[in-house]
């Protein structure tokens, strides 16, 4: 499973994986050595007594933001480190792995856990790593193809959007057993739980998500100019950074354009909308007369599909969300933002020590998206899982799906 | 109801009304100006069909934040504005408080409806306006007491908090005819409505609010240098902005002061803390082991509750949260703190035209405050009353009632 | 002489005394009550035995930028204090007067000195007194004018630059005897001197200074967006600012407007352009085939005009450079951008003590300006006479002369 | 010649020379393609006339600041360049270099000039990549050495400073003949004149400049925080960015070391300190009762000497001011900063053309240095050469020789 972590980096140089594109980001280099720094922390230093470190220099670089492990380098300075080399911190890998593999058998429970809860830790930098790549590679006038990407199929655009009715009334939230500390197939993290009931009221959701082409009608009805579709955090972010359309667009002769890891293409129309923002989506909800759905009335309807199910991220290669094949997919292409802020369900309880900082203490100011996206490797999502970004936040996979009272 | 706004500014000059002594405060003399402009526009311009504005050029400065009435003045620069004078405003708020009533007669229900909406916000900017002076003198080196307060009558300290279980199952939350087209006396803000169930789980409510003597042995524990009790943006914050106390605390050599409308003071370790953050709030609460309420919770306890009793504001003079004299006080002396962010009931729809922006484009990034403090006007706030501002705020009397899961 | 001060701000409420529009500028009462205090510290607490000062708490809110007096109240706060009132300033304003006054005959000499520095240090205040009344009034929206002025009688336009050869070879440059510690009729400050020997290249200087209307074709050749005219620094300084015309210049319907004391008016193109940065003035002497005179070319000139000519400051009313009226004017209308960097002469020292603070640590970064004009004070400058400003800075009546080599 | 570019970056990765570690330095790999744009745009593209660019993506990339040539990358954005690559750029350097040879002996006398000036531009160059290599380690938590140093010899600790009276009276400032348009031996860049005469006044300089000793002293007894010994500007440098050494020193238990090329090792007392702004060197003057040089001071003084003699660039290694051996040596080791603004000499006219941007738009608001140092290629630098800086800037070899008047 760290395999594809090593796989995705195999178009990068040295140098590609060294760059920050912005604060939001990390190196790819520095992925890869964070999620080693995780196992060999919490597994291999707390609990393999004779272990040594790989280089006592490095848990200073590589701790990402767990306050229990002291001091640690900021995070905007990510990206001034030539050094360590990708070269050695695949060897950092390496070595990691097989020390984790050896010490396994003898592992503790406790430690065991960790290890699980290490392989999905690492899914998710799979996921930054790809997105982070994307940014970086934008931000560079050459606006280089990461992966070259086959023909695009045409396919015939999807008609207008169906509404189906939401599940009310009663219903269960959460993963059940949901904790960290679980090595079952059933794992989850621990802000999906615990499983609690909660009262939803009559609604109905879109059966598909949010395409290109109505995006850009949005835009060709001066969607980015009219305040009164916007929440004013909103409109102060649209009007202080000048934004007039999705991430990675570009208004052309002939239309848009997105950048994307298979470089400049010209969007696709059937496609679904991504690379937008929590106030984005809110404001094409508002302008569409709809709202987003919330997390529960999300998670009431995703329950019933496959999480296996759609694009999602198998092997290496250019990612990008494609137009749907018709029937609600929930699972996939792009993470649905909701109008749900991201904040502890009923009894959450954060795990004790330093692992406790993985969730918790980021319940503020962030909304929550459900489903996973194109980059979100295949198993790593499941209905209730929460992600969650700041409303302004739009580097990753996100899109939109409408709802409405009923 | 409109003379106590004026009777607020008696104690201020000209001057003293002009300053503007953060972004997130105004002029005394711009909100008796402003709650002034919002009568004068939404009813006699748009009602008295041959009213002529009192200054064509006053509505560019004291519009707020009303996209659709045009550009504005930017908020700030709102104490850059010596002229007009305060004598000029309070001869402003008298000629439009006359064709006001004048026209009352024959204005249409829409219109009375604005009127009635108009007496609310009015009320609102009362409060603003006191925690705006007391803001503005707390930054004069000189610390002036804005009304001189009688002696302090020692009360006897209170007891530890006790625990009273909360209302759990299915609850009806919100203002019933919640409209803000309403005339009637059950008048609420649109934002308090739809009236919907929602599901409760067991959960204890503290039966009064964290006071200053708890709140410092907090500070003496260390708890604003240790990261776990914090959420990852309010210890970002308390880093950056140097925090270690609440706003207008001091350490002097015998204990902490703070500043008060009635100049700076020893603290009363018997009343209830203010001036805090969310974020503080709770930090606070993970370190007592416990928990901020959720807005519904609190709601279902204190329906059973008056709202009128409790220490609010009657007429200009000092105001301070006053210790509890027992009895679960849920109304007055400190806005408390929930943990729910600010987000739409199920069915809320904003009404339409300018005042539809009052509430719903505030829906992100902040969370509800629920009872009224010392400074609210008697009478204006309410169980269903949603109060907001964003986590890091704390220049409201603001503060904090625990609770835990049972 | 302190009475012009007073006289200056007859039109000013409190409220208009006590606003600080930007952190170059100062509130009107500040300004009285710095200079109240230069000659409280240096001349009553430090000279008179028995003194108590005004109002202990003061000394704190009044103090500039003497280091050596201590801790002081940081200036972009200046703006926030609306207590002490107009009213308590003018009246320490009378008390320490009258203090001095009945202190002055049996001054020591230090200290009779230090009141002379105390006058013309109060000059300098009266100009940028109102300066920053300028400046304050052209923020508010209303665009109060302060005084009102008399019709414009309309002059005749000037004609072409004329060219007059420069001093060169050796010459003396600079104040002979000056010395802050003099109460000669011959008083300068010590940045003026020492008198020593300079050389200078054959050059002419331009007759007049730049008017509006060659200012205006400056601006209409685009002279504002074509980066060959400018220092690297300034085009910075233009793009970043968006920068297109002269400070209180407004683009109207038939023309340029300016907003002066006596409120908003057309240019005058005949007079004098002013509120010009080093930046703009030096673009504008580049595109006109010329450059900047040194402060020596200038003063060389100008030893042999008389001082006390010219458009300057007698009494409080409206002022505003004039057009020229023939005769190359050295004093007077307006400031005269050098290309001389503020840097100390050979063999300069700065005194002992505070008031050493006066010039020389700021003596990096600036430029030299010469000439006075029409808002300071007649009798205040001299040629030998250096003020300072950095390059961006323009809210001073600030003008251009331009020099070539020849 | 320019082969020393490509030596100095041998022990660089790719990743190495991709950093861009603060704003003001550039990255390594930018070094080596601007300058070679240089050649390709003012000799290839504009005399040879079938030349095709060698990427026409490129030169957008590595124009540093000709306005003339148009649009251009960012100057903060140069470290977000992975592509193209260290091998690309080199792969460049050597088909520009090729070019340029081969037209060579057909070129005109105007592009010869250019050459000859591409052959100064890129000595700067040198230097620079060399700085700013330095710099990029520094920030990186490794510290890694880039060259290994031989071991240091202890020398004898120089005694106290000697001083030397300058040449007073008037004198000839300036590069003779100084053109860009030279391809004489005596080329100079076009701010080296035109030669004048100027008038100086008795004087003395140091016969060496400040050593790590001297300065050590300078930090023991206060230096850094007592604000009698710096300018304005300065002082609020030292307070805003916490400055209490020169850059690279850190205070180890056994006193200080600092980081250079070879690592970070204990300074030693008897070298020159280095990497201080003009604002430290300002106030350590002032602190030893003394002054800077003026530019024509030390001009006049160091025309007597070789300006192949010192310590200077001859091959890629570790390079570092060392002790003075006696004698003074006014070449190599550190720049020295002069308390003379840089502005145009009398009768400095800029080239026409792009070239015309090399140095002219530079004059606001930088201080000239002087006598190269040891990053400087040697055979770069004579006694008429100008070097220049902010005043806070300091992460060139920058060092302090006293002067005083006599």
């Amino acid at each position: 499973m760290r395999g594809l972590s090593v796989a995705l980096v195999a178009p990068l140089s040295d140098a590609d994986a060294t760059i920050q594109s912005m604060d939001d980001a990390s190196p790819a280099k520095w992925h890869l050595a964070h999620t080693t720094w995780f196992l060999e922390t919490f597994v291999l230093r707390d609990f393999v007594s004779d272990y040594a470190l790989f280089d006592a220099d490095w848990p200073f670089l590589f701790n990402s933001y767990y306050e229990a492990e002291g001091a640690r380098h900021a995070r905007p300075m990510r990206g001034l480190l030539s050094r360590p080399s990708l070269a050695q911190i695949l060897d950092y890998r390496a070595a990691v792995d097989e020390a984790v593999l050896a010490a396994l058998p003898t592992l503790p429970e406790a430690a065991r856990a960790l290890v699980t809860l290490g392989m999905h830790h690492e899914e998710q930098h799979q996921e930054l790593l790809l997105t982070d790549i994307l940014h970086h590679f934008s931000v560079n006038p050459l606006e280089s193809a990461i992966w070259s990407a086959p023909a695009k199929v045409p396919v015939a655009m999807p008609g207008p959007i169906g509404w189906i009715e939401g599940v009310s009334g009663e219903v269960e939230i959460g993963a059940s057993g949901a904790s960290t500390s679980s090595t079952s197939p059933d794992f989850a993290f621990d802000c999906e739980g615990p499983r609690h009931r909660a009262l939803l009221h009559p609604h109905a959701l879109a059966d598909r998500t949010v395409t290109n082409g109505e995006w850009a009608a949005f835009i060709a009805d001066g969607g980015y100019a009219d305040p009164r579709h916007w929440l004013s955090d909103g409109w102060s972010w649209v009007q202080a950074q000048g934004i007039t359309a999705p991430l990675y667009w570009r208004r052309e002769e002939g239309g848009w354009s997105r950048f994307g890891l298979d470089g400049r293409r010209a969007i696709d129309p059937a496609a679904p909308v991504t690379h937008v923002s929590l106030y984005e989506a809110d404001a094409y909800a508002s302008w569409a007369g709809a709202r987003l759905p919330t997390e529960f009335e999300w998670e009431a309807a995703a329950a019933a599909h496959d999480p296996l199910a759609g694009n999602q991220l198998d092997a290496a290669g250019p990612v990008e969300p494609r137009p749907s094949l018709g029937g609600p997919a929930f699972f996939g292409d792009v993470w649905e933002w909701t109008g749900s802020a991201y904040r502890p369900y009923p009894g959450f309880r954060a795990v004790e020590g330093a692992v406790g900082e993985y969730n918790g203490k980021f319940m503020s100011g962030q909304f929550v998206l459900r489903g996973g996206s194109c980059a979100t490797p295949r198993g790593h999502v499941r209905a209730a899982y929460r992600n969650f970004f700041y409303p302004h936040q739009r580097w990753q996979f996100t899109g939109v799906r409408l709802a409405k009272d009923i």
